[in-house]
């Protein structure tokens, strides 16, 4: 087995961090740079402690090796950076001959406008918008084999596309009316110094946030109108409103929609064979048997998304529900399920015994 | 101020005790019996040590001290009952000559076959229906100063109808299609020995449960359904969600609607307007400025109901937040309220300044 | 009853607000003041906003009402602020007229070099150390009742000083080779934007910290050593060991000593009956019945602390338990204590029936 | 790489799990059998789902399948089952022809009175516990490359035994006064269903448990002798105290102890010293660099243990921390680490990178 020459920009954030700890295991990688502006000159395990004895690389700033020298001496770069920041690093790298997994939105849109109007931001390389290619391997396998840039998804993306993909393409729900409310452990907020995200402030807490206009929710309407066959990426508009929890890592989402007229005889039992039989020859996408319900426990630390559906005869929705871990299936984990499809290793390698136990 | 003599039958499971914690600094009550089966004979702060040298009263019961004999030496009686257990006992106390104010789901529906169908039991007493009176304050204050009996609400319900009555009521929302996603604590289960709601179970955790037939969604079509003018019950079909999450108190409700033709010029100031006005002398629901959301560490521990509302132009739908203690206003400080009313006492005695601070 | 005019300078941490929340039903207080500097100018129920309708006074800052204004106007100043900061701000407030109870390090010493060498500090007046009452109430009462300052003790000394000073002031446990090992809940960090203390960094850890020249280990020395009889406040020098773990608020303490000759037939009865006798009169000090053991959520809320004692056959030591809330006795609970006393109120008022329930 | 036939006895409790845990990234193993006599004919990944796809084995249970047909085809079976019962089943699975590591307390004890006393039951097999290996590599290494029965160490002696050792052993400190004061998450208890555990009871909590004559105790005080070269196992009685914390995973030990006279210039440097020599050459202890505190999140999820120790002047007493994960090094991985030794493999063989990140 070949090894891949990969480095992380970023790699002490919770992203950053996770992305570390699912390449350990991983039999085709190499660390060669491992930056952080905060902690340079740093071991890596005197950020995270856990991983002393395991992973005692220096961290080293970008200020003292350059994009450029990153980009040269590295087959991937995973950059784990704020965008706006990704939007003018990306391409340096890509210039300097490596290929990319981008954490930040920066590189998610196809439609700039829309890019523009979520994160209130001029991009400096528009142009790269089209190349970029989303990294959901359930969905974009094909062009991430050999994309130059993969942008890893949001995480709310992530949980929300994956259910509701298999019913927008066959036409079997309504484009209009969908309705996402999701939660989200507190990792997902980043590894911050906030008051906010204090443990005196957040535990024994729950609350709703970003209400309207949250910038996932721009993400999730077009991916999911391109799922729709609307190469516009427009028709779709859900509802969508995230939450807050007091757990570490995982986030739920449950789903609302109306069962579209093509969708005959729809029952619970023909919710869940659809999402079964769409997602039957993945991996990382558990469809639960019926009555088990996702809960984020059971795929924390994992690349898995656990997922299923009802149907509400008083109601006539269809309810789905997904479960992954936010760091996991909605961020660093799902970047190397793109890595080993981007680099032609199978694509569980590392991945397929990944998980938090107890 | 009169001294009312209380009891509480089924004491020591969670409800209970918060019942004996909202009465503690309550100026006008006396507690005659407090019953538990499983701990006749020891002491209330036995079981709940942090009363010790509060509350050592001795838990008695009701083989040795019988329902009559209770009934007829209080003024009040509160059962914290299971359904299908108050259904039986409640028609004793009200026998024997007391008030009663009861907290399963025995004496909260009209219509006794919605009940028998979400309960699958049948009531031994179907009459007193029809005379039972559902013990939320803010729309029932008038009944229940002369009532036999309350139907204390269930934790969802009401989370679900405070928010949404003043919109129902005044036609300004659609019935169709109302969704409610709604989380609790954990206390909501109830003290029991159960795998499931152990500590290693449900820390760092997150699930959806019932998610369809859950009994206390047919509890708010009813009177979703009689706020919004219809008598028989049946016309507003929410569909309803709850979630469990890992913190002891509080309960969240994130409530999806759609503006009603009547509802002219509809913006978040107007959403909020219609709060605020509607709720303006209501001293325990609290509808927040705009631009703060509720969180369930802000009420956990009072009577306090959180509420607002925005109006999300993306997608043409209202989104309502509510958040209260499940234990609170959710169940036994909303019981005390009721309390207050029936016999006369200002409605938030031993309430007002009730909190859990930090 | 008279009502007592009240300032808190500093009311926005977690300290302050807990004497808010200790006041709210104390029947004889006035806030004249809440201070802040960060916060100026808000409601203290935008920073705390449980209490929102409850307390909605707006914060103000020592530079828009002078520390002369708020001691000419305050019959009483609680002043939670950083030591050092104390030192120069409690004389200008006994300047000014009023009675001060003092949360920081910077008065609860009469060894004005145990002081120094403590926190590293000059103290800009070291003769107020005399006159100053280490504010336990059980120890200092008569002292509390008439005095101008008092210093309200740490945490971590409350905790120690109870449980051991029956044996030490008997002298029926060896000055010599006293251990204390406690553990804190996060709010005894304070209320700050700390990664240490971020919600992910903090959730499911436990770890040892200070665990040499803690400062609160010479106040306990100085203390316990008072209580053995020993006016120069050397003699005791135990060892103290704190920790941090995952909850919001507590505080643990598991002491070791040695039993002395004089302590005849030691036996786990006879420690216990030593507590008992001590503390019989005490309202706050609840000595557990043989078998029962701390735990703070037993004391979360209120103002007690829960004690026992072992003896171990195996080891000839005896092992004492103490749990507070760290918060409450542990801090601001036990500030109105002390300030009942000096008030002439009795002692439990406001407090008697303060608690956190489930 | 040769595959060993494992089976597990008891595989549903959390130790059992976590066993399963460990050996998931292992290359040289195989299960045979995954007993469990509450949910036989279920999968392991209806217990855990967090396995579905992963590990989706039947349980069977040994009413099916005899203890004699487990240990014929299997060639180690790991028994976690509770003490009494162990020292029944293990005998019979040894004489079947397996090798075994047991988890229970059964096999602990070389003084067969001093397991009489603490565990009150008679041994059927007492010639057994001269041939049974303590499963702590670092002490017992050549012993257990032959063994047919290795007795996994209690997780609270590993986290007393690995720190003490090498200062007993060169006769450092003292053999008397050795203070123990640990606390565990809440796996340490087992997956019961008891009230004791549920997440309201547990959450928000700290308490002490057992603080007389715990069953560790004995163990410890016997391990621990013989370290000090005492035979018998009877010179060191060590004063132990558990305590429960609100968090799932790992354990902390602070342990105080008296320099010996044979500790010339004892400083913390020296202590570090002692520990950083004894243990320079053992991949899963970690001695952590001066001023770093062991924290049970560092070593959650992993077999490492992180000690540290400091010389505090001011009480003349040398105090030592060990964190490790109760589950890990306290049980399950540590019998993996056994196992490696036992089969002859590298001793890191699927432990090295494992851990739980962020």
């Amino acid at each position: 087995m070949n090894t891949v020459k990969v480095s992380i920009v970023g790699s002490t954030g919770y992203v950053g961090a996770e992305v570390v700890h699912g390449f350990l295991g991983h039999p085709g990688v190499e660390f060669v740079y491992l930056t952080s502006e905060s902690f340079k000159g740093k071991k890596f395990s005197d950020i995270y402690p856990v991983y002393r004895g395991i992973l005692d690389k220096t961290l080293v700033s970008t200020e003292e090796v350059s994009y450029e020298t990153i980009g040269k001496e590295s087959d991937l770069v995973i950059t784990a950076l704020p965008h706006g920041v990704s939007s003018k690093v990306v391409p340096e790298l890509i210039k300097a001959g490596c290929r990319v997994i981008d954490h930040s939105g920066d590189f998610r849109y196809k439609d700039i406008n829309t890019y523009t109007k979520s994160y209130k931001l001029e991009h400096p390389y528009p142009e790269l918008l089209s190349e970029a290619v989303y990294g959901l391997p359930e969905l974009y396998r094909e062009q991430l084999k050999t994309t130059k840039l993969t942008a890893n998804p949001g995480c709310y993306p992530t949980c929300s596309i994956i259910p509701l993909t298999p019913f927008l393409k066959a036409g079997l729900i309504e484009k209009e009316g969908i309705i996402i409310d999701a939660t989200s452990g507190v990792t997902g907020a980043g590894r911050k110094e906030k008051l906010e995200y204090s443990f005196c402030e957040v535990d024994e807490s729950f609350k709703p946030y970003g209400v309207t206009g949250h910038r996932h929710n721009t993400e999730i309407n077009e991916q999911l109108s391109f799922q729709a066959g609307d190469e516009t990426g427009k028709s779709v508009k859900a509802a969508f409103t995230p939450h807050l929890a007091p757990f570490k890592r995982g986030m739920l989402a449950s789903i609302y929609c109306k069962p579209a007229a093509l969708f005959e005889q729809v029952s619970t039992e023909a919710v869940q064979e659809v999402l079964n039989k769409y997602y039957e020859n993945e991996e990382f996408v558990r469809v639960l048997p019926k009555g088990v319900l996702p809960d984020v426990k059971c795929v924390n630390g994992s690349n898995f998304i656990d997922v299923t559906g009802v149907y509400d005869e008083d109601t006539g929705l269809i309810k789905l529900f997904s479960a992954q871990d936010n760091l996991g299936k909605g961020a660093a984990l799902q970047a190397i399920q793109a890595f080993n499809v981007m680099f032609g290793f199978p694509e569980g390698t590392g991945l397929s015994t990944l998980t938090r136990g107890v």
